[in-house]
């Protein structure tokens, strides 16, 4: 354990934290802090009191409706925010390899310095309590500062430590080989891939969801600076127009398709499948990982042009629901549950070859983003699904994945990016992100 | 002229309109339509009252706040909106070139496709009546669909001419060249301009910005679907977080440097300066852009990382403001103007160099928005400030640019994008976008 943040944000350093501090003494509240003061009572708590009032984290507002830049939540708890929490409107995903020559001691460090950050960021305050304008005028800031003045907007930092982390061709660099989850290892080649190495896979994985994307851009530009010397930005990702939902409250958005999409996701209130598809239980090895998940993110380039020329009634016999309504083929609304047994619906639909029914009852919580990366040389639009989800067990997606081999879907998507990782816990008032992996 | 949007919208034509009919035969209203009717009686009437309601424009809550999805801004107008419209959250601009052997008749149809279309996507409705799952289910819809249940969400569409729509290496394709602008031509070289022909330049342009972005980019995605066979997309560039406001009402934003952009804009309600510095007047030649503008694009990177660890005080010095507040190193708060005899602005600040008083009195309307478009090799954020700027001559452009050569600031930005298009002043209740034009 290194300092404490108590150290960093209080005058009494408090023995029981363990987030590491910031490298730059602190001075004071920052901008951001004082912004905090105003909104409410938890927020100065937090700045003013520090450790503890990081520890018990603030949510603000948190039944307001998604895109209300005073929702405020939780960096600490059982499970990491960020996975059940509402889909946010806009996502910046960032993985991340550790520089050469980097020891146990760095990755501890490294994970010690993103939590506290995180634990601020995600409250609306800047990266430290000095920041972006608060420290010696003679230094470089803490905080790049393009966040002033926003308020937490739904933040969450979520953070996944991927297979080449545990062990690489460099070896075992940070003495934790033995404690890689079996199930944690690069996803293996699935029909059609057309992978991007240089959009795929990573050491460590962020991922930031909030309602305004500056504040999520500026979560991932600090951490990227903070991971200075130790760890460097692999590839990084940006979305937007969620693609499911992990609320009953939330409408199901639609994907660049124009479909609906999430209809029939893992919901944040659903404890029972939440337990039985999404979080490790603590009887699984290895402990360290109890309470967490693991993380497929896939790029699924979308041919829209190609998509939109094609007619509506095939395209809704490839979803296998209707476009307008999102109903199954079958009959019924939106959330009525599809019958395969008869022609309505095409035995290779999407909805079918994805369904639980069909797959031994596996389920995955998804929590994708559309993106749009330009256009290419021949005026096509460089877009489609950066596709999230959330697993106990990678078997869960790739046996999904393996049952869309004949997908009708394919012809018009290429899988151009993949990458795995594993999701510890949440983290515990005064530690850090994967803090049981280094016990 | 071809089929009026009358024939498409109502079931009685209407001779009075001139915009261009969608190619597939409308149906009914679509489900957009149909949930613009929950909204209000101006939607409403706009949807089943065709003609002359989309002719009207409706403004639904034009007093709320930049981000209420329900804000509705008219498409038909003195000008075009986009210019002075309270900047929106989200940008998704688009270059585009004509196809080879395309004719005048070509070039009118798209505009008056384009302008139906927007006419229709920025009151919250489909590109067409019959939309994304309104039409014949045996053909391909006429909308995409990823908007469907979404809002206008403040949607503005802005159409731009590029100087090689008059003339380019073919020739005089439209029999326009003699009405090229004198001052429409392509931008000169500036010192330490890096610029990317693949990111530069383009027959004609569009702005969709929107407080969404699935709706700005339902926008562009769906205007370039429009114009196969007759244009394009040559690039696109994704932004959001505005870097300028447009209204007193809007807090000044900041840029991917951390400073606040846009204090000393030209503003919505400042008719002086519109009339002065953004408008061309009536009396200018060629006539057919009265009331109309100049846009200038520069997409201009920005080297994030090593302007973040420079020094506090130096990053002061570079802007020739605080980064906290805003205000002017020569004292006062954000909205002070700068004295530039003191040694308190260093002679080649950003602020002094592009300050009106040093040039003559010159401004401009800015309207720039940041981006970042994943990162590099180096693991360094492709990002930085997508400018946008509008004026009622390009010299004014060109002159403030040229003072900028000595900014301090230059060493941590580089041009790599450029563009110029001349925007047509706003269209006419039954006409289309530039029809002045080819009167």
């Amino acid at each position: 354990m290194t300092e404490s943040s108590a150290d960093a944000v209080t005058p009494a350093p408090d023995e029981e934290t363990g987030v590491a501090a910031s490298p730059v003494e602190p001075r004071g509240l920052s901008r951001r802090g004082l912004l905090g003061l105003a909104i409410g009572g938890g927020v100065a708590g937090l700045a003013v009191g520090a450790g503890a009032g990081l520890a018990g984290g603030v949510a603000l507002g948190r039944e307001r409706a998604t895109g209300d830049a005073r929702v405020v939540y939780d960096f600490f708890g059982e499970h990491q925010a960020g996975i059940t929490t509402p889909v946010q409107e806009h996502l910046h995903f960032a993985s991340f390899d550790m520089m050469p020559r980097t020891d146990r001691d760095d990755l501890i460090s490294l994970l010690q310095d993103w939590s506290y950050a995180a634990s601020r960021i995600t409250q609306g305050l800047d990266v430290s309590a000095t920041g972006a304008v608060g420290g010696d005028a003679q230094q470089p800031p803490d905080d790049t500062g393009e966040a002033l003045g926003l308020l937490a907007a739904g933040l969450t930092i979520t953070i996944g430590f991927g297979p080449t982390l545990f062990e690489n061709e460099d070896g075992d660099r940070y003495g934790i080989a033995s404690l890689r989850p079996a199930g944690l290892e690069r996803l293996p080649a699935f029909l059609g891939d057309d992978l991007d190495p240089a959009h795929s896979q990573g050491d460590l994985c962020i991922q930031a969801c909030a309602d305004d994307p500056q504040v999520a851009v500026h979560a991932i530009r600090n951490l990227s600076r903070i991971a200075f010397g130790r760890a460097k930005l692999r590839w990084s990702q940006l979305g937007f127009g969620k693609t499911s939902r992990t609320t009953s409250g939330q409408a199901t958005p639609r994907n660049l398709f124009g479909f609906k999409d999430g209809t029939a996701n893992i919901l944040a209130d659903d404890a029972k499948a939440l337990a039985d598809h999404v979080w490790v239980p603590a009887s699984t090895e290895p402990a360290w990982m109890a309470g967490g998940s693991y993380l497929v993110a896939r790029k699924i380039a979308m041919l829209i042009e190609t998509w939109d020329r094609v007619r509506l009634a095939e395209q809704d016999t490839i979803i296998g629901r209707e476009k307008g309504s999102g109903a199954p083929l079958s009959g019924g609304d939106e959330f009525t549950a599809p019958k395969f047994g008869t022609k309505a619906i095409d035995a290779h639909s999407h909805v079918r070859l994805a369904h639980p029914e069909q797959n031994d009852g596996i389920r995955i919580l998804r929590r994708g983003f559309n993106y749009v990366d330009g256009n290419n040389a021949l005026g096509r639009l460089d877009a489609g699904l950066f596709f999230l989800s959330y697993q106990r067990d990678p078997a869960q997606f790739i046996t999904l994945q393996r049952a869309l081999s004949t997908d009708l879907m394919n012809e018009y998507i290429k899988h151009v990016g993949s990458g795995i990782w594993a999701i510890p816990g949440g983290v515990k008032p005064g530690s850090y992100v994967g803090a049981e992996l280094f016990a």
